[in-house]
């Protein structure tokens, strides 16, 4: 091969690989170099994704996973330790706009997590909806191990776990593994490496085979009510019952019910 | 027997059994054949009840249970689909209005539960301030299946178990088993089906043997100081604490264990 | 000996010994008599300690320990029982006032937990932020046995614990183990009796290891966005973790993490 004959560089990979497929949208982090750490890039893909999501009706279940040996490592510290004054925090505001948004998916998101869920990748697992992880997976919020203390991961893992284990975490940033992982309520199931694919696909499709406008009133019910006190939050949810119940979902979902034979969805 | 001696149909059996012994008022939910379904008569039938046990000092803790093959169904689904508008609405301010009554009832309710504890049946577990389980009993929040989330019933679920452990209940809608309910903090105990009677009747006794007034106050302030800052929190309980110390009941008991005797309650 | 040559009264011990070492100060409760009960005295003491403690900069870890058999019995009825009206209050006040002052430390507080600890006792285990329990250790709140309801130490537990757990404890007034206090999430790990100090150290170490001014950065956050929404909760920690990157121990973390080297901390 002549110096004329170089081929071009090969085009970069995208950062962010979505598979469809029975309703359910697999989005893989795809920087599997960098243990997926969330780049400026790779969070944009990502929450342009979401957005895409949250609007495309065929999708009822959307699987959250990292390409690679890891889940994701967290934040891009290269990157980060480059930037300046708003620029840095931009990448947070950034960050905690994903998450928010994974809360406000109408799609429920199962996160499946093999290797390393660390920082910010740990607080995607937490901010997931659902979260299965193989047996050789380990989460750790080791912020304060490089001076940089897990603020924002922390928002997710003490609304999801006991608070002295997310205070074990986030002082120590020492991992824990997945069976330890279950035990605090981080993550829902733990299988075998090999089985992870398949029993993350088992939960969507489940949840896939619901009602799809019904799981989306659901959702939205559960992130909204959670943070109102016992009256509102019945208040609230007695009117989001109500208006339930006038869906043709929940006609042909009760009828069905009273007629013992499966539901016709229409949506 | 004749035409002209067809006896009278036999009356109604009550929708809610009321027994009381040794200041217990077991309170059993009385529709069999419907697995104990909340139809709106049954759930006056039980708000009447608790209002009345509300200011009935002879009795000091209450046992929640089902009669026949289901502790609770949840709501009567061929009652609800033939409501409209705002009977719909009024079916689940009824059974808001019966679970706030339940954590503001001056005396402890135990939920003892066999079988099935679906729906609302499942969110008056969550509800009750404990329960017992039978080795048997199973614990859903199905409504997702039919069309229907179960809204309402996450109100008092999400307050008691791990916010994933909640989320997978009711996305899935898939029954857990009395081990997983007890693991996630839905139930207490859980107790072989036989013994299931004397293990609620057993922690009802204990709480029956407290001072009566006592329990009424630290039981609402637990309701009230829930839903406040920390520094809220502990303003308003360190008054609960300065008030409950100038009732006689912790002048007895205070002096009682000083002189190493037991306490003998006026109340 | 004479009359004449009788001794001077021993001087009264302290309440309270603190004993530094490698950065971790060792706060002892020492009344041991009378099971480290919480008189006014030894409050005002561990409230000084504290409050010396906060501004102390070679302080980067504090174990709470109790000595003789108990870690801490509570209040000290025999001086509550005395007091009256504004007294009263000012005891449950202190007690609050010292709660709160351990969360706002900007020292991370282990509690090391061996024998009892009941009422206040308990409270103050479920407000450190680890805690490390011998086998042997029981956590009890029990105050509704003696007629005065354990309402301020249910803050503490009821932010530690879930909602059911909680109750039972505060209903019944029963001790339970060390084994369920783990799983319940009210201590972080459980070891033989003889391991107690040597665990407790090992923790604190691990945490005065760390750069002290971003422990205090993250309890700090930890704190104060438990009580925030989602939203506001991320607006929030992102701002902290844009300021805690703008200090020299996130540059020299993250320096030493990319160039794969141990960082060297100037705090």
């Amino acid at each position: 091969m002549t110096a004329a004959a170089l081929p071009a560089a090969p085009p970069e990979p995208p950062l962010l690989l979505r598979e469809d497929r029975d309703g359910v949208a697999v989005l893989t982090l795809n920087r599997a170099g960098a243990r997926n750490a969330l780049s400026m890039g790779l969070m944009a893909a990502l929450q342009g994704e979401l957005d895409a999501v949250a609007g495309d009706a065929r999708v009822r279940a959307v699987i959250l996973r990292g390409a690679g040996p890891a889940f994701c490592a967290g934040h891009d510290l290269r990157e980060m330790r480059a930037a300046h004054g708003e620029a840095v925090e931009a990448v947070f505001r950034a960050c905690s706009r994903l998450m928010i948004a994974i809360t406000r998916l109408p799609q429920p998101v199962i996160a499946a997590v093999h290797g390393t869920a660390t920082a910010a990748g740990c607080q995607l697992v937490a901010t997931c909806d659902l979260a299965v992880a193989a047996e050789d997976a380990r989460f750790a919020t080791p912020g304060v191990q490089i001076g940089l203390f897990c603020s924002t991961p922390m928002v997710a893992l003490s609304r999801a776990v006991p608070r002295k284990a997310a205070l074990e975490m986030l002082l120590l940033g020492e991992p824990i593994d997945a069976g330890e992982a279950r035990r605090i309520g981080l993550v829902n199931r733990v299988v075998p490496a090999a089985e992870l694919e398949e029993a993350a696909h088992a939960l969507a499709r489940r949840i896939a085979e619901k009602p799809r406008r019904v799981v989306a009133v659901g959702k939205e019910a559960f992130w909204r009510q959670g943070g109102l006190g016992l009256e509102e939050a019945y208040a609230y949810t007695a009117g989001v019952m109500a208006r339930n119940m006038t869906m043709d979902e929940a006609a042909e979902g009760i009828d069905a019910f009273l007629q013992k034979r499966s539901p016709r969805w229409n949506t």
